[in-house]
């Protein structure tokens, strides 16, 4: 186990009817002048942003609204908020939505405090050490950026799909998860959200750190949990108690229980971000393509993660790790299309993926070199896209 | 699942060395003036009092030094930290110990600011709203308090042994957690942590609340964690990485992940503290011997928990409910047998233990009926006592 440092403040309101703290939370944490953030219209017409707005209301909170946040989101809305904020003098946001109302929102608290452009802390250049307080209404269980410091934006000049990491400075203050709120999202958004949370435990789990039993049973414990639950939210979009043991762990994927005491991989986040920069997919979609092919990648050449996963998470019996890996991605990939979700380039809708391109913008974005579990350089990132076909 | 509140705020600095970090720790959250908690004298004569204070010299960090503290801590203590921090404008404290250091720390930190007597929280008179801010150096990994918001403190008068529960007021602000400083443990106490944190668990486990997938499966990759890296710390009491493992697994035991969303039962600690508080034995030695009593109990009334505990972390393969719970139970037992815990009364080194007084004290303190996961009166207390004579 390596050593650690983990905090992860956060307050989670969990359950029916949350959402209505919404004003009482911001007002606790000395919000006055708040920026809401939204998608793209649907917490409009369900009638969520109206109620969320209410509870503003009623404790004297000023609040302004930033609607249009698209899928995979980028810069220009984040300069947008930035402005915004900085013209009104605005204290705080509250992120009505899911991972990219969340993500842009944290950009944006991000930014305003900061002399230089925001997209600096994405490039490297600067480290956010301080950012305006920002609060979740959460409506799509899947990036886990509720309970995360993360947060990834794409710069449309380039295009560059790039996931910033803070310890602390941009976790939110508090989410607010009623499950209730995922009972409208349709099936391929639950599905890809759940693919997405099964990944973020992924990226954790594949790592070179040996003796971290703790940290792996915790990690099995909530994918189990995940596959166990998934086929009844896909079979019933209202079952409350499925949809309530997704959402959290959607969060406990993402809020970094699942990967203390160990270096993490994130290669496949990774390779998936350059995917949905070019092709515009799903996240959480391009996640059920490219692991299975990670893993495949990975069963050839280190096996050990992928057995273990294999034998204590889908049950496979097979004394030989890389044939055991190998069954695990077998089940794994039922699993996902069971779900309705591609595992292939095809299922995406990508025909003729242009790999080497993908390749050249991964590595251009993360360096030559990239990988925790197993150093890949751009030969191997190939290997990998090509599995995916 | 139910609606749930849950927020962890508590820093973890985790792996070699980091007491070291206990002076910049303090400094960081504006303590300058700090009452050091420390127990009977190991931390002394192991010289991790000296490094740690050394630390707070670094940083011009004034500091009084109240030692002594015993197990099973108990209200005097508590009034005399209470007075010197007063006297002394002492703006926060360090506890350098174990379960009993820490929860002192916190009741003096409860009391200072308080002007009734501290015990009006432990009696249920007053919440506690602030305190002063507690910093922890973890020796004994066992209580969990390290991450918890509970403590747990004997009123002299009357043997009152009594269990605090606040969400944030007592979480401790840091804990520095270094894996090494538990080598030189005594077997018998590395055991007795390990059956406390075990039971820390199952009394979250053992819950009336249907449909906590998610919690129960952490809770159980927990379990198998401490399960399967106990045996390594007692044959090598300096294994670096199995000691490591406990240790988080102390940690996540009691910080409340293995909880949410449902109700927690309990009665297994009250029923132990009642021994404790009259016989003074060692705490989880005490919940070695009642667990055992009170899962027998639960077999032949509501066998449904146990056999899921019996079958998912125990490997038992028995269709039935109850008959697979026992043989839980009967591998629990090995299990702590093999540790060198006792797991009956007789174990503990009470021949004849006082049933009546015992169950009279435990209805006292906490009322005529009494247990989450299933109700319990008098009789039925009295009869887990004596299923575990």
């Amino acid at each position: 186990m390596d050593n650690f440092t983990y905090c992860t403040p956060t307050r989670y309101l969990f359950g029916r009817g949350v959402e209505l703290q919404a004003g009482a939370e911001l007002k606790a944490i000395g919000i006055d002048n708040v920026l809401v953030c939204t998608g793209m219209g649907s917490v409009v017409r369900s009638g969520l942003l109206q109620r969320v707005l209410a509870t503003l209301d009623a404790e004297g909170i000023v609040y302004t609204v930033l609607s249009g946040i698209e899928p995979n989101p980028t810069d220009p809305k984040v300069r947008e908020g930035i402005e915004i904020c900085r013209a009104g003098n605005i204290g705080g946001l509250l992120a009505v939505g899911g991972g990219s109302v969340i993500d842009t929102a944290k950009a944006i608290a991000a930014g305003v405090p900061y002399d230089g452009d925001f997209w600096d802390f994405w490039a490297g250049k600067a480290v956010v050490t301080h950012a305006l307080p920002v609060g979740v209404v959460l409506t799509i269980p899947a990036a886990g950026s509720e309970g995360s410091g993360n947060s990834v934006i794409t710069l449309l000049d380039g295009l560059h799909k790039i996931s910033l990491r803070t310890d602390y400075a941009l976790r939110p203050k508090f989410a607010l998860l009623n499950p209730e709120l995922t009972f409208t999202l349709p099936p391929e958004q639950t599905a890809a959200g759940i693919a997405d949370m099964m990944a973020h435990i992924f990226e954790r789990y594949f790592s070179p750190t040996a003796d971290v039993q703790i940290t792996d049973r915790v990690a099995e414990g909530v994918l189990m949990a995940i596959i166990e639950e998934a086929p009844k939210v896909m079979a019933d979009p209202c079952d409350y108690q499925a949809r309530a043991n997704i959402m959290w762990s959607g969060t406990l994927a993402h809020n970094g229980i699942c990967g203390t005491g160990r270096r993490e991989d994130w290669v496949s986040h990774f390779m998936e971000h350059e995917i949905s920069a070019v092709y515009g997919v799903t996240h959480g979609a391009g996640l059920a393509v490219v692991f299975p092919a990670f893993m495949t990648f990975m069963a050839r050449r280190a096996p050990a993660k992928g057995a273990l996963l294999a034998r204590r998470v889908f049950g496979v019996v097979n004394a030989d790790d890389s044939e055991a890996a190998l069954e695990g991605i077998e089940r794994l990939k039922a699993f996902f299309s069971s779900l309705g979700l591609p595992v292939t380039f095809r299922g995406l809708g990508i025909e003729n993926p242009d790999i080497p391109l993908l390749v050249s913008k991964l590595h251009e974005n993360k360096g030559d070199e990239i990988g925790g579990y197993y150093r890949l350089r751009a030969p191997q990132t190939a290997e990998i896209y090509r599995l995916a076909l």
